[in-house]
């Protein structure tokens, strides 16, 4: 489950402080802790004591929070890996490279569930849930799309209005299940929704 | 606050059963329940209890729980008059319309925090919560725009991408307060959106 199990040896004899099966228990805390709680309300610290590890162990895992929440919901890859593949090439494919791997994530039913319990704890009143949603897209997705993409507040704006475009469908799609558009196959979804995201990185 | 406190008499006298203030009163609680209940778990004859008139008054007044919502959040102009002037005119000029009274009746906060009551209870883990959401999009918008369009299966599809991608603006913008987004002036942001939501309704 870990994408991280074979980096490195930190220590000087060659060998980690845990092994695969700790990488995997770590991960099965984070998803028990983020289905439940939401995002912002899991700390890294209760995540380690979940899975009886040192929280430093967890860092040396997953980088950061965004990072173990990408592993922890089974997005193929995590943001750090996945943002310089879909970001990086051409930007002439960039919509599509973005919207396949949205709905890549969202059609997933473990990857999906997460989500659903972030959105919920962002639109539940509190204001943790929301900067816990708020935290995610800015760490996880978005100042890296913009890095990737090069550019200022204007193409902040764009990337914004493009996240905001693949969102809403998220939720007519995955929440308010509202047809047709629930019942839409992926392939015919992207090619209807591709063009429009990719006209927001395209400029004004 | 009525949009039709000057219908024409119903009755033989020239005089109709309630008043303006009668108007008033039931919009008083209808704002009430949808406020804290949302869409779904209102009823007309809730509304009309506390309001203290007949349910058929409530029906009088606005014809459906759609339109008595549209009044209730101080919509400027119920569904049933606003659908045909937005959508009537030229299509060229339509993506534009929409998006225009969109964030109109978003950037108002009287009208901005029942729509955030309505979305709270579609993500609030409760089936009704979705349903009553769904009702409002299908029946207060989507089936008279694609009616007003004119198209099948492919223009409802459409449509409902075009929904998506302003309702995800405000989720970005209203909920999660994403910045840039969230200080994006209206003028710019429809000057950005209103081209892309009008590539939906132009065609595939």
């Amino acid at each position: 489950m870990s994408r991280r199990t074979s980096a490195a040896p930190l220590t000087r004899t060659g060998r980690r402080p845990g092994s695969p099966d700790t990488a995997a228990a770590i991960l099965e805390a984070a998803r028990t802790s983020f289905g439940e709680r939401g995002f912002n309300a899991t700390t890294i610290r209760a995540v380690a004591a979940e899975a009886g590890v040192d929280p430093a162990l967890v860092h040396h895992y997953f980088a950061t929070k965004a990072d173990l929440y990408a592993a922890a919901i089974e997005i193929p890859l995590s943001p750090s890996t996945v943002i310089p593949q879909v970001f990086g090439g051409e930007v002439s494919g960039l919509g599509r490279r973005v919207t396949e791997f949205f709905f890549a994530v969202w059609e997933e039913p473990e990857s999906r569930r997460p989500l659903l319990a972030m959105l919920g704890g962002a639109f539940g009143g509190n204001d943790q849930g929301v900067a816990g949603f708020r935290e995610f897209l800015v760490s996880g997705l978005l100042d890296r799309a913009v890095a990737a993409i090069g550019g200022g507040r204007r193409t902040e704006e764009r990337v914004e209005l493009a996240m905001a475009h693949l969102l809403g469908i998220a939720v007519l799609r995955y929440v308010v299940v509202l047809e047709p558009l629930a019942s839409l196959e992926v392939p015919r979804l992207v090619d209807l929704v591709a063009p429009r995201v990719q006209s927001y990185f395209d400029g004004e």
